[in-house]
C-alpha cells in the first residue's frame, strides 16, 4: 500500500522496510498533518519552490563563507517576499513557516524579524495615526523593521534596561541614548545590516520622571545609501552556533532624536508639553505569547521529527557487524541500543507535534469563549503550560537530535548529514522567547500558587491543573505492560507529578517562612523547576493518548498507540525513584515498564521507516545526504564532498608556501 | 592569599570573588596539575608561545572561512612542529598536548596525524629495514603521513574493510583498490590536501587467498608537485561540526602500485614468491590503547573545565534579576538553579581528571609489574575500564559543555563565548576512538564474563570488579548528607553497579538459551550497558574520594573533598529508582541526599570562582570573551563583535542588489 514511496533505484534495504510497513504512510501522514487537505498543501508549496529557479542554491550553503550566505539570503528573503501571494495569508505559521523553511533552509535571514516581530507590534502598539504611517510602509516592504529590546547586559529582567528616550519639550523630540556599554542592544535579528527601521525598547523619561520602559519606532539607516543615521552606531554581532546567515545586530545611540509621534502610543502617551498619560491596561496579553509559543514548539517538533527521518533511513541502509556469524552484516537498525537511541526521539516528536496542536486548538477555543463568557483562569494555566512547554520542549527537542545525530556515528557528524546544522540552529529555541529556566520557574511559581489554593480550599482548577486537587492511589494498578490501559499509566504520571509539585511546595512554603518570597523561591528552585517538569511531561503524555484514541484507521491506530506506549514507557523509567516513593510501585512493576521499553522497540522496529516516511518530508526539507528518501547515501556522499571548498583545487597554496620548504629541508638532511 | 590573580581594572565582581576564597588557588591548581613543577611548566610553554608572534592569530580563527583556517593552520602547524624543542620530548602527551592547544586551540590540522598514528604505526609495525627507510623520514618531517583505516561504508568493524591490496608476484607489487564506493577511505585527518603518505588498511590478497586486513605504507602525492600519485584519487571530505581547519580526506585506489617492502611487516609478512607468512602474536596490544584512552580522557576533562571557567566567571559578573527589592540586581551564580548547572560539571571535571591520572599510573604499574611477574588479568580489567571512561567522559564532558553554554544565555550562543566551538570539538570524542555504544557493549561482555566466573566459583577478581564478588548490605548505611562517611556512600553505589549488573546478567544468560552469543548480547544491549554506566561511574566516584583523601592541606581538602560529595549526590540522586530496590533505602534517605545537593552547592559557591582559577587557564587557552580573567566581557564583547567580517563595510552589496529596490518600489505604491 505504500508503493508510491518507492521508486526504482533506491536501495534496495530501505525499499525493503517500506514494503513490510503494515500501515498506510499517507493516513498516518493524515493524521500528523491533520486531514489530507494540508499534505496537499504541502505538495503544492513545495512543487511552487521547486520551480522557481530564484530558490535554487547552486553551491549548497554548508560550502559558503558567513558573507556569501548573507549575501544569498538576502536575495531569497526578497524573492520570497515577492512570491508569498502562493501561500494561503491568514494560515502564516502554517503554510508560510514552511515556505520559508523549504527556502532558507535552518537558517534564520535579514527579513524575518520585519514579518515575526516588528509587523505584529505595529499592529499592536500604534495608535490609528501610526498605523496609517507605519502599517503600509511595513507591509508593502517600504522598509525593513526590526525589534531592538535585548541588551548587552540585559536579557530576561526588562525593567532594568538601560537604553533611555528622554523627552525634549523645547523640539517636541525623544533623546536616545546608551548611558553604558551594557545598555548596546544586542541579537536583534536583521538590525546588524539589513534593517532601516527598529522598534526599540527604551526607558522613557519625561518631565525628570522615569515611567519604564516603552516602545518607540526609530530609523536607522537613511534611504538613499543605508548609511547610519546620525546618533547611531551599528554592526554585526559576529558568527553564532547556528544562524550565520541572518545578521543579529548591535545598537548603540548617542543623542539620536526622533519625532515625539515615533514613541508607540496605543496604550501609554506623552503629550507635547511632556506630559506622560499611563496606559489604562497595563497587562501584556497572555493570548498572543500562548499562539505564539505553539507555534515554536511545533517548529521545534518539526527540527526532532527531521533528525528522527535522517537517522531511521540510514540506520537501515547502514550494515555494520554480524549478529549471526557468516550471515552478512546487519542493519544497524536492528540494534536494540540504535533503535533505543532513536526511537524514543520518534515518538517524543509525536508527543510534541500533538501537544502543540492541541494548545492551539484549546487557545482558539478560549478566544471564542472569551466572548461571552470570561474564564480567565483557563487562560491563566495555559499560558504556564505554554511556558512549560516551551521549555521542555526545546531542550528535549535539541538533546533528541544530538541522540540521533550520534546514532550515525562519524558521519553524523558531517555537514553532509544535515544534523550539526539542524542541532545548532534548534538548540538556539532553549534560549530565545525566554530562558529555560526562567521560564520553568515561572510556570513553578504558578503551580505553588495553585497548591496554596489547594490547600486554603480556594482553588478554582481548570482541567490542566485539575489533578493537582485529586487525592492520589495508594498503590498503582499497573499490571502488565501489554494488558494495562493507558488511563492506569497516565494515573501513574500524575502521581509523581503531584507529589513532586507538592515537595516543591513544602519546601518552598518552609523557606517562606524564613525569607522574602524571591529568595524563599530561589530557595527552592530546584526542586520547583522538577515540579513544572513533571507536570509538562504529565500533559504530553496525556494528550498524546487522547488524540491517538480517536484515530480510526486500527492499522495507524496500532502504530501510534506503540509509540505512545513507548514514550510513556520511557518517560516512567527515568522516574523510577519516583514511582518508588511511598511504595506506589514495586519492583516488579518497575521491571515490567524496563521490558515494556524492550517490547515496543521490538514492535517498531518494522514500521520504523513508515512512520518517519510519513513525516511527508522532502529531500529538499532534510537538506541531509544520510536521510535521503532513496537511501543511496554513500555515492551522494563522495558527490557531496567533492563539492568541497577545499576541493576546487588539486593543490594548495600551504604545499608551496609551508609543507614543502619543511619536507625538503628534512628529506635533506637523510 | 590569592591576591596574585588580582590586578587593577578587573571587574569589581570578579575580584570580590577573588578575595572571599577560603583556600589556596595555587595549592589546589597543584593538586589539579600534581605538582608544582607542572605549573611552572605550564606557566613557560604558555610564555614561549606568547613570545613567538607566528603563533599570533592577527584574525581570531572565528572570522576566518574555512580556507582561511585551512591555509592559517598549515602555517602554525609548520611552525608549531619547528619549535617543538621547547617542550620535554618525553612527555609529549602532557606537555605536547598542551603545547598544541595553545597555538590550534580547538581545531585540528593537517599534521596531527602524522604524530599520532603515522610515526606510532612506524615504529610499531615496521621491521628493522623499514624502519631505516621510514623512520628517519617521519621524524625530520620529510614526508607527512596519515592513517586511512575507516572507509566510507565500514567503521567499527574491522574484518569487512573493502579495499584491496593484492600481491603480483611478477612484478612484486601490491596492487590497491577500492571495489566498490563503499571501500573508499574516508576521514583520515591530513589526506585530503596535505598528506604525501599514508598507512593504509586493506584485505591482503595473495596466492588467490584472503589473508585479512593488513597495513601498507602508501606514497599519495608525489613530492615535486603534490599531485596524487596514479591510480589514486584523493579529497577532502567537506565542512563537519568542528575540527574545519582540518583537512578529514578520502581516498580511491584503482589499480595503485606500490612495492613489496611497503606492506608493514614486522609481524606478518608476504615473500617474493607471495607466500604469506602469519603473524607469532595476533593480537593488538591492549597497553597502548590504555594508555591512548587515558590521554583521551584527560583531555575531555580539561574541555569540560575550560567550558566551567568560562560558565562560572561569567556567572560571577552576570548581574540580572533582584532577589530582594531594590537591593539591585543579583550575580547570576547567586542563583539555585544556576549553580546547579555548573557546580556539578566542575565536580564532573575533577572526577575525570583524577580517573585519567590514575589509569595512567595503573598502566604504568602495571607495565613495570609485567616484567617480573604475569598478572594479564589486570591488563584485561584496565582495558575494559579504559574503554568504558572514554565513552562515559566524552558523553558527559558533551552534555556538561552544553549546560554550561546554556547557562549563559544569548551570549553562550555566540562564538564570543567560545562555548559552541568547545562543544562542536568535544562532542567528536563520542564517536572517534571507539564509538560510545559499542564501547559500553564491549566493555558489558567483559562484565558479563566476570560475573558468570564468579557464579561458576572460577573468578579471580582484580581490584576494579573486586565488588562484584561481594555481597552488599540489605540496608544502605547512609544516615545524612553531612555527617556520612565516604566508604558509605561508596557502598551504596556498588550495590546500584553490582545489582544492575547481575541484573543485566540475568537477561543476557536468559537469552543465551533461546538464541547465538551476539544475539544474546544484543537482546539485552540497554540492560548490559547500563550495567557499565554504573561500573565506570562507581570507579569514577571511588577513585575521587580517594584522591581527595590524600590531600594535606586542609581547606584544599575541604573545596574537594564539597565536590565530591556533590558529585556523588548528583550522580546518587540521578539513581533513585536503584537505590529503592528491594528496599535498599528509604523515602528519608533519598530525601536526604538531595537536600545534600542544595547543601553543597550553596558550600561551593563562594569558593566557585577560586576553584575555577584553579584549572590554571590563560586567556589564550580559554579563547573566550566570557571566560576571561579580568571579568571585563561586555566592553570586550563589542570589541570582538567590531572585527565581524560583516562589519567591514558599512553597507553590504545586499542593500544595492535587493533591498533597496525593493523598498523603493514598495515606497512607490504609497
Amino acid at each position: 500500500m505504500n508503493g508510491h514511496l518507492i521508486k526504482e533505484g533506491d536501495n534496495p534495504d530501505i525499499t525493503k522496510e517500506r514494503k513490510t510497513a503494515t500501515f498506510c504512510v499517507t493516513k498516518l501522514a493524515e493524521f500528523i498533518y491533520e486531514g489530507p487537505e494540508n499534505i496537499k498543501r504541502r505538495q503544492e508549496i513545495l512543487e511552487y519552490v521547486e520551480r522557481h529557479p530564484e530558490f535554487e542554491d547552486k553551491v549548497p550553503v554548508e560550502f559558503m563563507t558567513r558573507e556569501e550566505r548573507i549575501e544569498r539570503n538576502a536575495q531569497k528573503a526578497v524573492a520570497m517576499t515577492d512570491h508569498a501571494d502562493c501561500i494561503d495569508g491568514s494560515d502564516f505559521f502554517g503554510e508560510g513557516m514552511y515556505y520559508q523553511t523549504l527556502i532558507m533552509g535552518r537558517d534564520f535571514h535579514g527579513m524575518l524579524l520585519h514579518y515575526s516581530m516588528f509587523l505584529q507590534c505595529i499592529q499592536s502598539q500604534c495608535n490609528e495615526e501610526q498605523l496609517d504611517k507605519w502599517l503600509p510602509l511595513t507591509v508593502l516592504r517600504g522598509i525593513i523593521g526590526t525589534y531592538a529590546q535585548t541588551e548587552l547586559g540585559h536579557g530576561t529582567n526588562l525593567k532594568k534596561l538601560e537604553t533611555t528616550a528622554t523627552y525634549d519639550p523645547k523640539t517636541k523630540e525623544f533623546v536616545l541614548n546608551c548611558p553604558t556599554i551594557t545598555a548596546a542592544k544586542w541579537w536583534p535579528g536583521g538590525l546588524g545590516k539589513t534593517c532601516t527601521h527598529a522598534i526599540v525598547m527604551a526607558q522613557l523619561y519625561t518631565n525628570g520622571q522615569c515611567r519604564g520602559p516603552h516602545p518607540f519606532i526609530v530609523q536607522l539607516r537613511n534611504f538613499d545609501n543605508h548609511m547610519p543615521l546620525s546618533g547611531i552606531t551599528i554592526g554585526d554581532i559576529g558568527p553564532k552556533f547556528g544562524v550565520n546567515g541572518a545578521d543579529n545586530g548591535f545598537l548603540l545611540f548617542k543623542n539620536c532624536r526622533i519625532p515625539r509621534e515615533n514613541m508607540l502610543m496605543k496604550y501609554a502617551q506623552v503629550l507635547p508639553n511632556g506630559e506622560y498619560i499611563a496606559p489604562k491596561h497595563s497587562k501584556l496579553g497572555y493570548g498572543a505569547m500562548v499562539f505564539t509559543r505553539s507555534i515554536m514548539i511545533r517548529d521545534q517538533a518539526f527540527l526532532l521529527s527531521a533528525a528522527t527521518v535522517i537517522a531511521t533511513r540510514y540506520s537501515a541502509i547502514r550494515r555494520q557487524g554480524e549478529i549471526i556469524e557468516n550471515k552478512g552484516e546487519v542493519q544497524i537498525i536492528d540494534y536494540q541500543t540504535q533503535q533505543f537511541r532513536i526511537f524514543p526521539q520518534i515518538s517524543r516528536a509525536f508527543a510534541f507535534l500533538l501537544a502543540a496542536s492541541e494548545i492551539r486548538d484549546m487557545y482558539l477555543r478560549y478566544m471564542e469563549e472569551s466572548q461571552t463568557s470570561s474564564n480567565i483562569s483557563l487562560l491563566g494555566e495555559l499560558h504556564a503550560l505554554s511556558c512549560g512547554l516551551k521549555a521542555i520542549v526545546s531542550f528535549e527537542t535539541a538533546q533528541g537530535i544530538e541522540q540521533c545525530r550520534l546514532s550515525c556515528g562519524g558521519h553524523g557528524y558531517s555537514d553532509a548529514s544535515g544534523l550539526p546544522q539542524l542541532y545548532a540552529f534548534a538548540v538556539g529555541g532553549c534560549t530565545y522567547e525566554g530562558e529555560n529556566i526562567v521560564m520553568l520557574l515561572q510556570v513553578a511559581k504558578i503551580l505553588m500558587k495553585v497548591v496554596k489554593n489547594i490547600k486554603d480550599g480556594t482553588a478554582k482548577l481548570a482541567s490542566i491543573t485539575e489533578y493537582l486537587g485529586r487525592v492520589g492511589d495508594k498503590k498503582s494498578n499497573f499490571k502488565d505492560y501489554k494488558t494495562t490501559n493507558g488511563d492506569v499509566i497516565i494515573n501513574d504520571f500524575e502521581n509523581i507529578a503531584r507529589n513532586q509539585i507538592f515537595m516543591a511546595y513544602d519546601k518552598f512554603d518552609n523557606n517562606l517562612k524564613e525569607y522574602p518570597y524571591e529568595e524563599a523561591v530561589n530557595k527552592s528552585g530546584i526542586e520547583m523547576s522538577k515540579g513544572t517538569r513533571l507536570h509538562v511531561k504529565l500533559y504530553l503524555v496525556k494528550n498524546f493518548y487522547q488524540k491517538a484514541l480517536k484515530i480510526e484507521d486500527t492499522e495507524v491506530k496500532n502504530v501510534v498507540m506503540s509509540l505512545w506506549k513507548l514514550y510513556a514507557f520511557d518517560m516512567l523509567s527515568h522516574s523510577t525513584g519516583a514511582l518508588k516513593y511511598n511504595n506506589y510501585m514495586d519492583d516488579i512493576q518497575i521491571r515490567n515498564i524496563k521490558e515494556g521499553i524492550y517490547y515496543y522497540l521490538n514492535k517498531i522496529r518494522p514500521n520504523a521507516v513508515g512512520i518517519v516516511d510519513s513525516f511527508n518530508m522532502s529531500d529538499r526539507e532534510l537538506h541531509s545526504v544520510l536521510g535521503r528518501r532513496d537511501g543511496n547515501v554513500y555515492e551522494n556522499l563522495l558527490k557531496w564532498a567533492k563539492q568541497s571548498q577545499l576541493n576546487k583545487k588539486e593543490v594548495l597554496s600551504t604545499f608551496e608556501k609551508y609543507f614543502e620548504p619543511m619536507m625538503k629541508e628534512g628529506r635533506s638532511k637523510i
